[in-house]
């Protein structure tokens, strides 16, 4: 079965990306899961306008990201937190998958993460980020994980090195696995 | 005094830019506002991305953005609601304008507004619209207008044909005025 | 297999009471379920309160209604909007169900309803209500039904006088339970 | 002027309740507002229940609230965060206050905070209860304040040990009296 890794952020050494492969490799390495990782920089999704969707249609991003997504069984998504709520990455990016029929999100298992380099971690942006997907008809998990001071925990080569979330990330992702696996 | 208008979105007819300059047109008839216009279209913001910032700065279309907004007292949005929540383009122009200092929505007076083609109007939307500009400090207030219909209700030249909506529009916009005059 | 339907509501003639319970005939008409009904009138919680609950514990009919939520694999929560939000009632008796331990609520499959005399249907305090089962670690299903003018369509003996109505609440009921038979 | 405290727990020896009456003290002493507190424990107030408000009218606890309420021009509310939301004792006052027309809510300032002895502090059951006083058209201040291990860092006697948090509370009590004397 596959999962596609979603890191909702263009930077190139993104925290949240790195949180989302560090997942990524517990389910492959623990569960007999493969894993994709959609690169929203290359993707390189404009800014939703309806008059360019009626002039050209989808962009061709968004056709690509929509069958990644169409391939996988569930979805993770990281996420950093721009002023208390959803990023507006993210938000596009899902705006723009909306505009594909059938809803590619219907049904799918979505799991949030946040990771930040300040002590908060991005929690109140998690909770804001539920919405969209839940109101597009997918399984978003209850349980999220908004990981603080990123910056220093994880390495450039996916180590975490506070023990006590690197238990808590690979205990997350367990479960998460065990939901959508019953 | 300057009010800003900002229709969220980059549709040529955009009824929430309609909506805008119907609320713009009160105020500048029925009380002594002087209204400009933002037009995001112009202003072409790209897409958050941290890297970009680093390498290149604030994207001018975001500084001029700014600076209207430092210009006015207050702001008028108008957003369409996209998946029962913000839209992306609105958090997309937050999340950019939060990065220019000192913050320039802390202690701005903010009216939020929707019109959409569909009965409900965008009242889901404009809840969650509200959490990013009071997480910035600018005082939204409390009571928000979603237009339902608007494709049937607004003309090209601004006119409402439903009296009823018309009123309530009217209403808000005078209520609105006296709160920030206090 | 149990659902136990939620009212939160303590009206004799509650029309939440009423819109679970056609849910509830539904599930054990068409699908193998018994369905039982939480009675919050009878149940009595107390506003809650630390000091009452450490000199006195839990009262009787919270863990009454726990040992309904513990026999259940899936509840069906009917509760009015009340200003735009959850009602004090629901938000209540979750405050009073989350101090017992192990979470009676964690891993259940909660069905969100609403009715209303009004013509929106209570379609805000939804969304609000979801959030405290998903902190507590509930599976709220991600579509929702707010039926308006409820006093009009629903009558005294459980029938939908409104067609379109009566397919939607049996679509979502049969959906709901495609799911967690999964 | 007057500001009325509105500590939204039962508890007698409630941290909320301190840090209404730390933030009351400051509006006294360096402001020239007169403070008064208004204590749900003594005003009882039932959940809320649509039935007996038909047979016996608004209980005489609400009345006596909302007398305190139309007598200030500006709330304190200090509010527990539980599951992740809104207190249900704080929901269900609310809920109560609605009933009363006109509504006493319209047009007061509030001031939102959160004391807990847990290091997060409640921020966002803050969030979630602005709603409520918006939708009643309430101005609640756009910044909060969730003062985290507030077992450890306020005393019984109202001092307040941690400095840093001292000196935010007054400076935020300075701040909102700024914005409603304007």
């Amino acid at each position: 079965m596959n999962i596609l890794l979603l890191p909702a952020s263009l930077r190139k050494d993104s925290l949240n990306s790195k949180l989302c492969r560090i997942v990524g490799r517990r389910l492959e390495q623990n569960h007999d899961y493969k894993v994709s990782l959609a690169d929203l920089k290359c993707l390189a999704l404009p800014p939703y306008d309806g008059d360019v969707e009626s002039a050209e249609g989808i962009p061709s991003g968004v056709n690509t990201l929509v069958d990644q997504i169409r391939g996988a069984e569930a979805i993770i998504v990281g996420s950093p937190e721009y002023n208390g709520s959803i990023s507006g990455i993210l938000k596009n990016t899902i705006d723009w998958i909306s505009r594909v029929k059938p809803n590619p999100l219907k049904g799918k298992y979505v799991l949030l993460l946040s990771a930040s380099p300040g002590a908060m971690g991005g929690i109140r942006g998690l909770w804001h980020s539920r919405v969209p997907f839940e109101a597009l008809g997918s399984y978003v998990y209850p349980e999220m994980l908004a990981v603080g001071k990123a910056s220093e925990i994880i390495s450039a080569d996916l180590q975490v090195s506070d023990e006590k979330v690197k238990m808590n990330i690979e205990r997350l992702a367990d479960e998460f696995v065990g939901h959508i696996k019953r």
